[in-house]
């Protein structure tokens, strides 16, 4: 499958991570593009996510590049403005373009100062390495304590033609519902103005990033970006932009199911799928509940059917469950049936559970609205990868 | 020091427990005593809380006897309620009182019929070993994963005499601010009424097990009871009822701690202490936030004084926190001034930070209010007690 036309992409190794391994990338629109953004609700921002959004609404969303560093998320620090405005201006120097279209993105530890000067000296060897390839050297210089990379692309046919999409993403610990150390980079070639691209963003995201839970923790850092450079020549009308916009959701639900799967320990993903709310709010809520219990991502872990913890986790979202409606499903088997238990083949079951991709069932006969949710479960890899010493 | 006079107490085995470790507990008040309790809020209620509500109400706060088991919830049962009203029913007719003077509570697993015979039949042994020194063995037959017994006792002195105070209580998992599988029985011979306890209690939880968190999840089993029998023979004035109220509140505080401390899998009791808030409610949401990040929860354990963690987490507890005025302390060691690193030798924070307890206080500079909050490190201890099949 090709890549979305006219971005180019590479990353190199700055020094800013301890370990030898690419820690500073760029993504570049050979035009400026349309961009629509959505950031971190912490408040605490790091000092990009600050500055994006600042430039976001400078220029009613223009792009030229992504300048993004792994190592360091140049957060909680002194310097935090000035390194991002010194690094910016460089790159938007030697690109030609207004330092507004130029945005910064972080990830990594809170609360150490960023070298800026580490960044300036690999600014010529990142540039001349820009090349239609670079994508994939991208996708792995953003990783952290990611196990893989994690892309996702698309076509969207049009007559005559087909626009191109392609996203990647970042994220294994400290994700969280409301966009949580995750950066989401994703490129389109349809032509699509700003105001269009804002609510397809906001729509796709809340079907994927903000139905994920690796650990209830939210980052200081995260942004989901899209640009639409238009070099495809498709210039989507109103039903145009309704398919583009489900192929966007659906992209973006792919790199939130990754983000999922690949949470720090975990060895297994959770799909909460919760039916028969009263509203979307309640079934969201009560997910969330389930995904956020570590009871309840012990139990998976465990291969354990331990619906017990599942009824309970949904008891505390706050929304009124009546528990003797309840029905708990585990791998498609019915474990509770009316809030007590069901009848079912315990040991074939634990079995079931100890697949890799697991599946909890809630329905709440209360109403006709559901949702889905991702999670993963909680493993002793968990504590090993976050209890070592500055991680 | 002594116990409250006129309160016997016995355990026994009675075959709920795979395990041969008593698992039937009855604490009895010698003449009827003033009572007042605090519940769950989860919305999955079980069987024995349901009908203590129930009982609470129908008695105005009379309670003869507590009649209690560990190794099943008895919740999300079918025979739940019928379990409860055979038991107490012959409970209550050994000792002659009315059955609603019988206060059932249980802990264990969830979604198991608890079988009514295995306590009918324990009962004539668990009566016949009622006495004053049992205590300890109540204290101990209503453990599961604690791996400590959970008491604390005080003296109240009045002109001419002196009131006692002694309570129990357990939990180590499933723990959360709002009352989490978490039993707490304290028994007093003062003589206060129930209208008086009932505020008293209230004000001493808010202080105590409402600032505690383990797992973040709660349980549908908590109870927390205050009996008093007068049987000292001080019925408290108001000056009186303020001094217990003080006295009840630090037991509870005290049981809050040791509960914190023996959490699941845990090496460290971890005190936070949130100063400079704007008000009560943000001190407390903020303390929750950092009490509940599990990376904050593993980064102590791993003796690693990652602040930028603890100051991300409290930047998510949406109260508007401004990062640039927060200073934290790890082990009274200024690390992060104004929301970024202060200078502190890094080698010897390490080592204060391998100690068992361990303090983290934030100073939000916003106001005046302040409160502190109790929770323990994330081991991977936590993953194997409750990862391994139906623990």
């Amino acid at each position: 499958m090709k890549l979305p036309e006219g971005f180019l992409y590479a990353a190199t190794y700055a020094g800013i991570r301890k370990v030898k391994k690419d820690d500073l990338a760029l993504i570049v629109s050979e035009t400026p593009a349309s961009a629509a953004a959505m950031f971190t609700t912490n408040d605490v921002k790091a000092a990009p996510v600050v500055a994006a959004q600042r430039r976001l609404r400078a220029t009613r969303g223009r792009v030229r590049a992504l300048l993004i560093n792994a190592g360091n998320a140049n957060c909680a620090t002194r310097t935090g403005e000035a390194v991002v405005e010194a690094t910016t201006a460089a790159l938007a120097k030697k690109l030609g373009c207004p330092v507004e279209q130029v945005i910064p993105a972080s990830t990594g530890v809170i609360g150490v100062e960023l070298d800026a000067r580490l960044i300036l000296n690999a600014l010529p060897a990142l540039t001349a390495a820009l090349s239609p390839a670079g994508f994939t050297h991208v996708s792995r210089a953003i990783m952290t304590t990611d196990q893989v990379p994690k892309v996702a692309c698309a076509e969207v046919p049009f007559p005559g033609g087909q626009a191109r999409i392609a996203g990647m993403t970042k994220g294994a610990g400290m994700i969280h519902p409301r966009l949580a150390t995750t950066l989401g980079f994703v490129m389109t070639d349809a032509a699509i103005a700003p105001h269009h691209l804002k609510p397809m963003l906001a729509a796709g995201i809340e079907r994927s990033y903000h139905r994920l839970s690796v650990d209830g923790d939210t980052s200081t850092n995260d942004m989901v970006i899209v640009l639409a450079n238009g070099a495809s020549g498709w210039k989507p009308d109103e039903k145009g932009r309704k398919v583009f916009a489900e192929v966007l959701a659906w992209l973006l639900e792919d790199l939130a199911e990754m983000i999922a799967a690949d949470g720090e320990g975990a060895r297994k993903l959770i799909t909460i799928h919760v039916e028969g709310a009263r509203n979307e709010e309640m079934a969201e809520r009560v997910a969330r509940a389930v995904a956020n219990s570590p009871l309840v991502k012990t139990a998976i872990a465990g291969a354990d059917p331990n619906w017990g913890r599942i009824l309970s986790a949904a008891g505390t979202a706050g929304v009124r469950i009546n528990p003797s409606k309840v029905d708990v499903f585990l791998q498609g088997v019915k474990v509770c049936s009316g809030g007590v238990a069901a009848e079912y083949p315990e040991q074939e079951l634990v079995e079931k559970l100890s697949h890799q991709d697991v599946h909890i069932r809630l329905h709440l006969h209360a109403g006709k609205a559901e949702t889905r949710f991702f999670t993963c479960d909680l493993t002793e890899g968990y504590i090993r990868i976050n209890g070592s010493y500055r991680t």
